[in-house]
């Protein structure tokens, strides 16, 4: 299964007067990381993905998120996205933020494929995902498998 | 069931290079929404009734949103936000976002009713809700309740 | 001069940490505001005049701030936006926020005019404001002065 | 002149609908720029000073900001912060953010020391910076001259 790991601090800017993180937050924050792993698989950033392949976006049609043990402002947090299905017309995502290795919130995503319409560009139309995109998802989740075998194996 | 509707309009500011709203905004929404429905139930703002309980919030610890229909830049949107439950230990909400009457947006949340750490205030700790707060609720569904029948009665 | 004035609350999620609000949440404000003042005057929503004007936006190219005293969430919150001066090439607003009639901030903003690139859309390009904008902005503020003029003279 | 560099890539989250950043995201970026020069300097991080100090926050008085070049969503900036002035009541800062060696926005702002009224936890005063911060940023920027100046000899 695809999956990427990043790290960031929250910020202070990232919390409420609670001195927690403001929950919201933490869509953006899968928001980010689904990009981060998009970008490694692809091999380019969102800007140009959305011009390589040309469509408007992968938004979200369906979230859920829990959420164990709140962080506040200094934590590090590392998040693990994972690509949990790639078919034809959706791709489905989960994220794990951990903090001192601990699980803290736990997010699913499901997206589709949006294409602007071609007269009024303002308005946007569900696409399936083109084959050459789930194809390279396919090989990159091959592809790590059999590094984390060889890492496994020795 | 207790609910509560408020108006607000997409600012340029919520909303992403595709045009439409980011949706964790949504969730900041959902957020001010809760707080509203609250706040007029408890008579006193948020700032007031967090002092009038001494309690540290009412945080989300799972929430789910499926986005229907995109809203962008410019739209007026209604949210219906109702109590569907507020039992000892946790409050669950639900919200409906409409646009021209078309529904585009549901959430559910459910909330638990957090008390500051004495001698670390940095900490919060998962506490039942007062009694005085869920009779408050209660009263005022069944007061809705009331009204809304005799306005269909009428 | 032309003004516009609008009151909005201070919500949970525009505060940090140290219970009030976080300083960047009063240019979103400014913004909002701006906007405000512009759809007032044009007569339509932003959406509606980046279309029918053809551009791509009204940037802030210099902008400063006065914080003279903090407002928390709960807070409600006056904004009166001023145009001081809309040149060929330039757009000058001044923003008063004030809380139970005291003065809390002032902001001052520089705008520009800016049309999309015909080839690549994701560039943009500075113009002078149309005649038309400048002549109805210009109209606005004479009507302004008239009511005022008459409300004083009452 | 004591100085922070750190580098950032602008997310799709901080771009508004004509694809640029959203210029209040600036200042967020700032704010948290000042936190890592003063972590770097205090050797902890915020949450750990703002209790070694006992004190509520360093809010900014002032802030201008010139924006000479948008940036776009993909995009990797440097902001480099210097503390221009740290004298009995206030800080001074000033941020320079580039993109590709170009410089794109300039900050500058002004901060106070903030402490929370012992009686009333919501309201906060204005303080003298304490003489061991000020001794300790008197003495980073001294070493950080000295490293620069050897930096420069070889």
């Amino acid at each position: 299964m695809l999956r990427n790991i990043r790290t960031i601090r929250i910020e202070w800017c990232d919390c409420d007067p609670a001195g927690i993180i403001f929950y919201p937050r933490y869509f953006e924050i899968f928001d980010t990381s689904t990009t981060a792993l998009f970008e490694r698989v692809l091999g380019m950033t969102k800007v140009d993905y959305l011009k390589a392949f040309d469509f408007a976006g992968h938004p979200v049609v369906e979230t859920r998120a829990r959420f164990r043990q709140p962080t506040r402002f200094g934590d590090d947090i590392a998040i693990e996205t994972r690509l949990v299905e790639c078919a034809q017309s959706a791709l489905r995502l989960e994220h794990r933020i951990s903090k001192g290795g601990a699980l803290a919130v736990e997010g699913f995503e499901t997206r589709v494929w949006l294409t602007r319409d071609a007269a009024e560009p303002r308005y946007v139309h569900r696409r399936p995902i083109p084959k050459e995109v789930i194809a390279r998802f396919a090989q990159a989740a091959t592809e790590q498998a059999a590094v984390e075998h060889a890492d496994t194996a020795t």
